[in-house]
């Protein structure tokens, strides 16, 4: 064989062997990826997202998605020559627009899992109705009524254990129901933590358009790659995390401090970025974990 | 107690004591229901099918819903400016025809979750595509492309016996993949029937809009409430079985041929036509059935 | 098909699906049946309790049945030519006595055993000594010996739990052990309300020859459907529950005050009389529930 | 320690220590164990059998009794004034025989649990009416009917295995029911072997009022400690074996060509009997093997 | 049958039936024996002990065997021209002394399992390393480094476990690892305390060169066959316990303390001490228990 | 992140991604590897060694290591002062070389599993000697007796598969009993051999001094990735595979032939020669395959 050849091929070993003290680690732990953003946008991305979502199901970990709807949904909005009001940046959600919400999710789900039975991994795709998994209550704004947004009140995780048992990947369309059987269209950051919390999950992972939390906003260089809960909390009194970060991060620390070990929020317009984060020991984002969480022993920085 | 109130409570116990021996019959036993037609037009009929079904699981029967998109297709198809040509009774389904038939399908499947949750009974709806359930080939018409029209090649049961297993009720859109992994739309009478042979139901039931099979089509006192495959096999020779009905007999003569005990065909425009087929003595439809196939010990007709 | 007809047998389709709220919430809930009284001595009331247990477990629960002896046991000592002695209500067991309650008792239970079989539905007939069920300690009246009369001390429900897992109906005969393995006749109320109590059945119910509790005992019409155990004491003080009742009424508050949820007192006089106060909405006994038992949520009474 | 005390428990030692490679063979394995004659008369014999019987269970076997009634029967028909006609060795049974027959049997069945429980061995007493355990048919003779004396047409083992695989021992009266549910008496030894057969017992242990086959029936030094199926055949055919021990012989040769290793003809008047023959070299009785049987690889004889 | 030879198997039934209780009440404990001293060195007691072992596997009890290197050690060392230094009783365990103590260790395992595997009892051979069944840490004596001495800090029973439920006897060297995952040899009678902790035996047994623990070390006749936990630490502060003895005794106490039912310490010089202490009445050493350690209900002195 | 790192670390996610169709493909597939020859000498081979064994079970294959003994048995007899004598290259084993090598090759064995648990990989380490696992013959040369050296009869899996059940990885020493329970050394490729047939492994790999079959041996170019059964047997005829490669190739045939999909020949001197083998396209040695197999959907060259 030609050495260099060799080399390379060398190279690709010692990856996977760089990557053992993670999947033995990770083996049967369940890690709930929301995935949405820009990721949902670029087929290829599309495709690196489902590709990692496999792999991790293969080197022995339980992995579910909850997905958004992305853009898909004003454009279907669209055709039907319908435009949606805001108020503070939800979407007003009349009947119709409910109706044509819930099609154009479960559209995106099915189609996620094609990608998925496509690469040889067993997935099915579920909402929130099925097996009453989501149970939700009204969401209003400041009084106001914004129609069918829902809030999680109670996740009922029988379906998706079922489906986890089984070696079936769950993918999740964040629809809901209320106590009159109601359907409702839910916030899919909330869908996945409130599934997240109520599995017990390992890891929570969000993909976004940011690159991680930075000190900084303005410098990735500033990129805190590992941020306690408590050191969290006081990034946002002291303004650092600020804005439309605020919810997001609270929403962290939430899941965090009722029962998930650690949220992970990455740039989703990175390729491969749930396994760089996951498998290699430098990681891309940022990994939020309760004050005591003990590193991992191999690991370095998380 | 007053005596007419007690009468009439009695005639209540008495009917479910009727219902005795048919339950222990079925128990356990796996049942297929094509669900179509003016059934799914009507709400009233809708929550009488959904209900039946909701019962058919509690006395401990294994129920799957195999269901069709009604009048919803061409409803949507009309919204998006859409006119479907048609071959043969088929539609020719170009790749936005096939889009909208999925998204539909799909939000049929979740109503019809969201009913049988409403019930009590946990539901789970699921297309071809989830588990890779449906495997199917491109179906021609006299050599024409008809587009994404396809013909069930494979079940895979993986999922709906996880489900069974798991006391979920499988409410399943008829679409499936081919080899490539590309959507097709597939017949609902061709899915109920390919699923009910596959996981070898005790009965298979479609809901039609006729009463039965009739030896005068135009005198419902003809109707057969038990027709043997092989006398099915000569009233298509002879001229009794005609026109529309011969392929959908020819569908109920190759379920009994391969593992389905009995195949009901059913007038869904009368309400509870399932728990009326299955539960009493007269019965109201015509059952296919195989020609040494016993008559369940309790019955006179059937 | 005729109007006439279709009319009633929609009225069967109706019942049924009456059934179903019921059917749902007692689904694998167990429910322990004295069986005794009158209900005993008629072949029609046998056939109907008998046909009631059935379908109670065709439909999901899982029925117990605990009887007595009826007046066999009597009739049995008449042909031996032995006249029995009665302490405050109770027969003075002898050996001989002993010997012959035991025998009658085992008759009859496998009588019973015999006809649920006759229905399909397998049963198994065991007395408190098989597996060691029913450990009792002699019990004395007023420090009078009255021999081979035992008072229900301890159950181990092993083997009523492995006949119930693997689907026998337990059809079981009042005779227990003492320490030291002698046998002894056990009051049927006694026997069903310690076992209820072990397994911590849903339901108690006792077949007895009265309407239920009514205010005024002469007076039907004032039947309680429901009585919570406060008000069943407060009843108790005041004088309204009398007599024999007294101790009945304090069994059953002691069963629902030690894991049952619900004890029903039914007229066994009445056929079906369990499908009735099970699976009708007025039901015909009486229900005696905890203070704070909640009611089934489709339950206008009970 | 005294040196004769200690030679005494060495003794004890090494009687463990020979039962070892029996204990081992036959670990797990089932045996049937026919109780009747002599051994049921004396109260010693009757303890001897049940400790063996707790013994067999205790070191890792499936024991089974298969009993019959002594010479109970007989009495307690005499207190009823009523006096038996014979045919052919048969009881003629009528519906008052009958009656009393069950009634002694299960008395007697009852009788055995309790010993059983005494010694903390775990027992459920059944007839072939549980669990529809024994199907049989009216049995004539020469064409007279002897009223409710049946033949077993079938054994429904599911009983007893649930029985078996949760720890009892299922101690069992030879009752049956016909295709109607009517209940017949049973021949014990038929019973036994009908569900040894079925559950295809390993071993099936007759217990008998003889030492076993003799080549001369007047010298018990004649006795065949081993008898292959084949020889029993020609003996029989060249009388050796004759008069009342062919039916006896024909149903173990019958047992062994249906599924059961060995059956072994015992002396019930021999205490311990059941271990003598199983966990010693010699042996007491008489074993029927197969002729490709092998014998135990630690067995000189057997 | 002569009768001389009648009463000798007659005596064998009895021996068997006399163990009949003491089977019953040790069905399915765990029992650790630790195995050493002079029964390691002669081949009649080894035969002995291993068979005493096999036995209480085949009469339903879940043994594990802890064994030491006996002298072979020492005679392996001295093949290689080693001498060992000792400090405390403790060899100094250099490097190759450690590698010299291993190899032996494995040799005297595996050559226990294949006695074990002769009498057809299934055994596998592990050692602490196995499935990293024991971690230790260094052991230092008076601040003395005595080289690879360990002291075992967890027991991780999965492997132990794993080979029980699958019917194995588990026979195990007394090797471990610290967190380094270096080799340690750890005292045999150490390892067998803490395996029989961690996993909550029933038994944990000492195979000893004394007779038990006597009042007067001096007459046997003095053996305390039952020794209760406090009484134990009162004759350690008393005295009459004392020198070697002290470790040992407060080894016992600990491991009575922490879970394991009764510690016995056997003479293993005496043929089959396991049964004669474990199945007869009277028993032949010194049974440590707690307290409040009820007798076991059958017996008289233990 | 700099472009430089960011490409090298999307490189690494990249060679994960293309390992996913072989781990897919291998999930749960049982995979014996004989580990011996040079890759037994150098410390950081044997570390190579046992990371690609780990990352095989990690990633959900079911591995087995069957070991030789390397040049240490050779090492322990010189320090004993014994010479080996060979006929036909293999050792002749008297008792004393015999007892030294056993220990020698369970010294391999535990070194194995404590490197495998050292990463946290929980590994059991038996000798065929455990569970009746390897039962061999003595094997002769040309009439000669070598003494203690066997060949494999009959492989019993059980201990095998309840450690591979449990996720345990079996690691094996090839030590045999014959009939009388006589322990004998056996050559490693034959244990390894009888075992992947036994198990009916998906794979059987030979890590050895060579590169793999190569139509000329002395040019590395020629290395044959895939050798179908038939045509390695033409190799054989027509001389291409020739000398000490006709018993190994031999050995592989007969593998293939008996229920193991491929023999991989391995070059063992080459780091991670397992990963680089079953995960990567282009593979490093040679496999040899059924006639008919199929090759893996996604190779190109296997």
């Amino acid at each position: 064989m030609e050495s260099q050849l060799l080399d390379e091929i060398m190279l690709k070993a010692e990856t996977l062997i760089e990557a053992l003290p993670y999947i033995r680690d990770f083996n049967g732990k369940k890690v709930v990826v929301k995935y949405g953003g820009s990721a949902m946008l670029d087929e290829k991305l599309q495709e690196s997202v489902i590709k990692d979502v496999a792999l991790l199901k293969l080197v022995g970990m339980k992995p579910i998605i909850v997905h958004g709807g992305g853009k898909e949904i004003s454009r279907w909005l669209g055709y039907m020559g319908k435009e949606s009001q805001w108020v503070e940046g939800l979407r007003v959600t009349d009947e119709e627009t409910m109706e044509v919400a819930e099609m154009v999710l479960n559209k995106v789900n099915k189609h996620l899992v094609q990608m998925m039975e496509k690469l040889g991994v067993r997935a099915a795709g579920i909402s929130g109705k099925d097996g009453g998994t989501m149970i939700c209550d009204k969401k209003t704004v400041k009084g106001k009524d914004i129609g069918f947004v829902g809030e999680v009140r109670e996740v009922d995780s029988e379906l998706i254990d079922t489906l986890l048992e089984n070696d079936f990947v769950p993918i999740i369309a964040p629809i809901g129901m209320d106590d009159k059987f109601q359907a409702y269209n839910i916030n899919a950051d909330d869908a996945a933590s409130a599934i997240a919390k109520c599995i017990r999950a390992e890891k929570l992972a969000f993909m976004t358009d940011i690159d991680g939390v930075c000190m900084d906003p303005d410098d990735p260089e500033t990129l805190l790659s590992v941020l306690p809960v408590d050191e969290a909390k006081f990034l946002i009194k002291n303004g650092t995390i600020s804005g439309g970060m605020i919810p997001k991060i609270k929403n962290c620390i939430d899941a965090v401090e009722n029962g998930v070990s650690r949220v992970h929020i990455l740039d989703g317009r990175q390729e491969h970025c749930l396994l760089l984060e996951f498998y290699t020991k430098k990681g891309i984002g940022t990994a939020i974990i309760g004050d005591h969480g003990d590193l991992y022993p191999h690991e370095q920085k998380r």
